[in-house]
């Protein structure tokens, strides 16, 4: 598969500058070669637009000069994902069709132009619009309901219930619908709070691989159009998660918490249940939360503070101990300045 | 399916209030309607009685002025947890049976009244008691026994020996008896211990989705009965826990490690291998233990401290910064004090 | 299965010690009878050698007073792990052959001396080399390479163009080549990059339960030779691991960065992208790696530290909220003694 750059310039609505020539592939400019395209997007590589061998460039107009053959466009990152995915759907394409080796029971309904491989299995009544793609051993329960061209990659797992909005991706391993983790205490143990709601995934959500997803016990668990979940990140039952939020890898956000619009958590964050995190807020790496965050708030570590203050704080932990001993020592040294000035006030006492 | 409130009342031994009326469903006090029956745990929700449509709710006796139908009980959380898994009960009822996209070794030994789901594997030897339900994908290496009414959900992988008492609940995508991770230094890079063991779990144990347990290296990693442990926790080789322990979310512990009866650790906590956590120890989100923990202790933090002590020191770390110029300044305010004061007795001396 | 000490003896090297006996199994000093071998490795379990009943020791010659009948090695650990092997590998003997519920692809090519079980899915032009065990519910992408002697658990899933080297073992669950989390910001919200990169093992790689790798956005994400990693690990798209280092559970890594040899990164560690951890570096349990770490560093905690000034640190920790009031003592004492002076200056000064 191949593009003119004339023809992705078109496609993009980006300027050519310099001859137009066919391009085979997209590539960073480190490994580019002549056939290829590459980008630049964060001004710390421009240095790499002297080196580079590709064959033509994605670049932001101030840069215009450093390079002779590119496509000019002020947000080069999202123009250069566009032109990789114009490749990579190329090299995708697949023939609709469902597996003989796959299970689909009688009652579910699969529309037309829908790939089922494998060893998947379909419950009664469920659901499975045209264009979605589903990948050998997914298991969907009963009454699920998966949108326009989703894409179940291998061995995801649906609980009965679950309803995927459009164009809604789930990586391997992904599990939606399993109980949440409740149990009440009785006389001869720990008895199980039975969980009876379920999963709700609005349209362009991607959830990364082996993450999980409790139902709600009573009522819903909800992921709002559009929020991106990395790989391993485990969500509470009842939690409801906003519009364009980010979640990043190995997030825990425990049961009923509720997170805004356009949130970010970074890495292994820990959100505690009941919660509310407010819209826009950003929690860094590693912080646990345990409560409600105002929108917009920019929080880290545990329990979590500003984040300027975090960083502040953290830069001075390690003078900790020294300071342990200098305070000892200015008491000490307190204590005899306050000796000495005493005994001289004695001493001078009988003078005045 | 339905019940009458006096059924309900009858079923669990408490007292109906108000007039007899049949009931659809369960649901939150906020989103119940009028055949539904919802339930008051935290008192912290009372104001809720006045505006909630619920047909009836369970509370405790305590509050019977603030309702009109109301099952009374000491515990509501609890009973309001067995009325839903009468509902649950009846909305599951499943056909026994196998199905013939499965693959049953020949030697292996299915119990009457078992379901076992499409492309299931089932290894030599392997027993699965009466009343247990296996869904798809699931893959039973050899030798393993599942007791009565267990039931695993789709994509479980059990290797070979594994033995899970009656009524365990495994959620989808969780492994038991991965390899441990153990390696030999020798001259030439790391050499893998063979991990021989296998992994014991007692009644009424319940895992969470993606949760993953090694087997012991030699002997067994062993879990109590009716431990609950949440999704993606990771249990290491031969570890050992007690009766009824409460494992959130995410939590990892490292191999060989003995957690005793009632202990809670919650979520992404860490436990150091070889240590032993006591009976009755709570253990706060996040945590990381390095040391071995005595019965019933509350603690928080990495290294951890007593839970409260944590608390007055988290609160405290944001004065560091602050604490540590101030304790330049006073040195130096020290020195200059001692410096007046030698000089005043220098000046004063000659005068004695 | 058995062996003579004499023939164990033989095949490790190491010298035995007393009367020649034949051995069936392998155990811990505590658990092991008269027909088992055991080991003393850890100096303080050195008394267990008065109490076990095994039949056999593996121990350093230093101990070799200590028991009558052993086997004697500078590394008994290392040696106990290779009886161990030898017994195990007996245990484990399974004629190759594919299932016939397996589904092959006509164009995927499979060697001699493979075993493929039920419900493996295995996609176009895919190499499966001799002497390689697929175990159930494994989905192997089209044109992957699987070397020999490699070993594949339940439910492990690989994504287009993933390749292992030689005698790679990947537990069940592990997903490798799932999509980097990688979102361009467009003008309606976040727009997906495409994720056209691979996954590249190296031999001897072993993956834990569970742990998930992501291809390379473009180019590779790559482990080096005899790396070990635990389960429930997540690597970013675009990492490069050397050779022989140790990944221990639940750590994650974020994209682009660079690992280097014989790292050991402890359980639950976060590592930022596109950092680069230098060969040999240490990190403790949970830290968090915000900037790139030195060959030979050894750092804990969230910004790290030097573990040694870490471990100061966290004894400190409990200090902080006393440290505070005794500042705020020592302010006010130092006021109190400032105006002491001046005041006595004042009344002395008329004196001069």
């Amino acid at each position: 598969m191949n593009f003119f750059l004339s023809e992705l310039a078109d496609k993009l609505g980006c300027e050519l500058q310099g001859e137009d020539r066919r391009i085979t592939g997209c590539n960073t400019l480190e490994q580019a070669g002549p056939w290829e395209i590459s980008f630049l997007a964060n001004p710390k590589y421009v240095g790499q637009l002297d080196s580079t061998r590709a064959g033509a460039v994605v670049l932001s107009p101030e840069y215009k000069d450093r390079f002779d053959v590119c496509l000019l466009t002020p947000n080069p990152y999202l123009d250069f994902a566009r032109i990789m995915r114009l490749f990579a759907e190329e090299e995708e394409e697949e023939a609709p069709g469902i597996s003989e080796h796959a299970f689909i029971h009688p009652e579910a309904e699969i529309e037309d132009n829908v790939i089922i491989h494998p060893f998947v299995s379909i419950g009664a009544r469920t659901v499975v619009c045209a264009g979605s793609i589903i990948h050998s051993g997914a298991s969907l329960g009963r009454d699920c309901r998966i949108g326009r061209d989703c894409r179940l990659h291998p061995n995801v797992c649906l609980s009965p219930a679950t309803e995927l909005g459009d164009r809604v991706t789930l990586h391997a391993g992904v599990v939606l619908g399993s109980d949440g983790f409740g149990f009440a205490q009785s006389e001869t143990g720990l008895e199980k709070v039975p969980q009876m709601g379920r999963v709700v995934l609005k349209s362009d959500v991607e959830i990364g691989a082996n993450s999980t997803v409790d139902r709600g016990t009573l009522g819903e668990t909800r992921i709002g159009q559009g929020t991106k979940i990395d790989n391993q990140v485990q969500i509470g039952h009842n939690v409801s998660i906003g519009r364009n939020s980010i979640i990043v890898a190995q997030v825990g956000i425990a049961g009923s918490a509720t997170v805004g619009e356009n949130v970010v958590l970074a890495g292994q964050v820990g959100v505690g249940g009941h919660l509310t995190i407010g819209s826009g807020a950003r929690v860094g790496a590693k912080s646990g939360i345990h409560r409600s965050i105002k929108p917009g708030a920019e929080l880290s570590g545990y329990p979590p503070m500003e984040h300027r203050e975090f960083l502040r704080y953290a830069g001075m932990r390690s003078r900790l101990p020294d300071m342990y001993y200098r305070l000892k020592r200015l008491e000490a040294e307190c204590d005899k300045l306050r000796a000495q000035l005493e005994s001289k006030e004695t001493r001078n006492e009988p003078q005045e």
